[in-house]
């Protein structure tokens, strides 16, 4: 698998009184890009949720490089690093004309939504996972 | 009932690229003090819940008066202004040293859970709430 | 001026523990659509910075009507109801397939960045909205 | 320096449409926690801006261990690890009832406000900062 490519802008909203984007925010734009890689291989958060199951983030180790502007045209560049039975990890970058100005590995673990106990990842997620993450080499 | 007072402090996460409060986060700030006057009257958003029934806004009417600022000590003021059978509307107000910043009126409806209809709002909870609103005449 | 339309997705970020887009986030999302608009116009938010005035919101009058879900496609609709030497009113409306599920009227003010008080809005600006404006009867 | 502790409360805002806390709020939850540390140490943000420097976070490194929930009552508690010319290490829980829900290092360095580039935390803070650090062991 190719790194997958998600497009952003940054609005007021994401600013804060420093004038660059309020850097928790990168997290949200990296969520995005994890969830439209995702729906890209066919599954949506709903697809996830109603088996019981859901992916919550359990760890996230984000470096900040340069700040992003107002205004600025983004791109999360995201790739799977590690598939596990019961987790994933996301390494991402959030970038500018190529240039990075956050990045990030975040650990997703697939919960029981009930008891939010860990459980194996769906097995039609995880084999298309694999599948996805096997190509890479 | 006299009005319920509830202070607050702007941080960092609150502010925008105009270095001031983005103004959707009023509306964060008023829901804490509509939150905070509802559990002073002994109702957690909690408890709402358990009867499959939840309040939901079904309307904002706010105006801008002036910006408040990173590190501003602000008070959100709520008084209710009108308690329907399924609804009810929120006078507030937010303000810095006794100067109003931003104040408005929100509708607050009671709808089930499931169906996202308007239901009647809880007996217990209306009581109380009939009580305050009664005794502020 | 036909009506501005612009898309964008529900992610986790926008919604709350009722299950549904938390509603003080419509207004973010119709930002973005003023925002967008006033691009497709030829004016970033940085032009109007650079005079040393700014655009802000005095005021919001938001209904809702049905809740959005994560996941849901949206669309912003924006037209501009009226224009003033130193504000304008946008007519906003988030629909889900043609469905509107919350609309509002937004205020917004052009005003001397330092000073916040308000001040006219930057003639090339006015006139490339009031040419938009008239044409739209 | 003991720890330093911080109280909040979990209101609708912070949550998502898993019920419980969004997990990208925890660092909001962390930053209001070193705002009120240095605060504790007489530095508000503004003190910092007006020398043409401002804190920005350059790390974040974070676990999440169990969810909050609406309504809950968390502390942040907050010690600073590291000390250097430009930048610090704060380490961070999110706790409710003394169980920790998410733990986190934060690298927060020292930068100016034009260039963003690092510099010297200015002396006062720095000298103030050393003090309470070597109490520490």
């Amino acid at each position: 698998m190719s790194d997958h490519h998600f497009p952003l802008r940054v609005y007021i909203e994401d600013t804060d009184a420093g004038g660059i984007v309020y850097y928790v925010n990168y997290l949200k734009f990296m969520e995005r890009g994890r969830t439209e890689l995702m729906r890209s291989l066919g599954f949506g958060k709903a697809a996830i949720l109603e088996e019981g199951r859901m992916f919550v983030v359990h760890g996230a180790d984000v470096r900040y490089l340069r700040p992003a502007q107002l205004d600025d045209e983004l791109t999360v560049v995201t790739s799977i690093s590690k598939l596990a039975r019961s987790y994933l990890i996301f390494r991402q970058q959030v970038v500018r004309s190529g240039e990075p100005l956050c990045q990030g590995e975040i650990k997703v673990a697939c919960v029981e939504q009930a008891s939010m106990k860990p459980v194996a990842i769906p097995g039609t997620v995880h084999s298309v996972l694999k599948q996805q993450f096997s190509l890479r080499k």
